[in-house]
């Protein structure tokens, strides 16, 4: 008879291991670590779990997560600038939050475009976006989304459609990112830094 | 004003990020998955935990992780063969448990001795293994400890403590793993496989 994990710790270690960027041995070691410190860190991070589970929501406007159901940069009229920075995800969101540039407001599109997987416009609230275009009085669409094949398929899609509009449609700048050696810097990188070069 | 992850997420990312393997980052790409699907595996997982958090415990004879005081394989006897198998952890025994091979019972140290990390032989469970030795009648207990230098010299220090009992002292063989390469080998490895060699 194997007697590995009780059914109730093999239940969490599996549940953990759907995760991503975690598999069942990184799962089992942090379960273990959990149950070596149970008293502090288990029960907390299991209430702290169910009060998020309980309260998340995705924004109606803008699809950022919040508590109610207009996130609070939608709610701000401090930021009815007339620009809205377009991001696949909440993390890219929070990411732009952190660097406390932009003081415009967001438009989470929830993922890229993709024939592979199947996902269409529909499946991206880009149709929102379209529509917020003429609710919000917006002016310029900052389209923040990643320098990858996939990222910028979907943002020639959204520029297309944003067209009949007239709103202005712009992307972030590509070039040496800060702290950035040449040398570690990939060909596409460096042609895009070069060809855009600016005086100094 | 930065309008990142509210109070209640922001917590909940802090938390994750302290669990071993992962990190801000990681923490918040888990956090968000389980946002987005929050119906199901968010609330499941927070139930998992506070059940495990509530029902877990260490065995008080061997350090198993159980669900009461005696773990099932301490309960069992069939299993008191007179062999005690001593791991580092219990992802060690669960490992040899998956292994189904040993048919004894298990001696969970809890860590390795360590000087730098001040980890001596009271805080690894070595005095109560001393004291199972005569209580259960072992007659053998195998040292299933890291390859390591603090698991090996572990090792070292618990023979040398049972060797007043008598009973004997067994260690895992060392040698090329199953389905391992040869050239993908560490030379320590292949000098103790040709050292260990046996006839076929």
């Amino acid at each position: 008879m194997n007697s590995g994990p009780s059914d109730d710790i093999e239940a969490l270690i599996t549940t953990m291991a759907r995760l991503p960027g975690l598999g069942p041995r990184s799962a089992r070691r942090i379960v273990l670590h959990l149950i070596r410190k149970r008293a502090g860190q288990m029960a907390q991070l299991a209430s702290l779990l169910a009060g998020v589970a309980e309260s998340a929501r995705e924004c109606l406007t803008c699809g950022n997560v919040t508590q109610s159901d207009i996130c609070p940069i939608c709610q701000d009229p401090a930021r009815a600038n007339g620009e809205i920075c377009v991001v696949t995800d909440v993390a890219d969101l929070w990411a732009l939050e952190r660097g406390r540039a932009f003081k415009g407001r967001y438009h989470v599109l929830g993922g890229s475009l993709s024939a592979l997987d199947e996902i269409g416009p529909e499946d991206l609230r880009i149709p929102q976006l379209i529509a917020r275009i003429a609710d919000e009085h917006v002016t310029e669409v900052i389209l923040a989304l990643a320098a990858t094949v996939e990222g910028q398929t979907t943002a020639h899609y959204i520029a297309e459609a944003l067209e009949p509009s007239g709103v202005t449609v712009t992307g972030l700048a590509q070039g040496v990112p800060i702290g950035g050696e040449l040398d570690y810097l990939d060909d596409g990188t460096i042609t895009a830094a070069l060809r855009a070069r600016r005086k100094i």
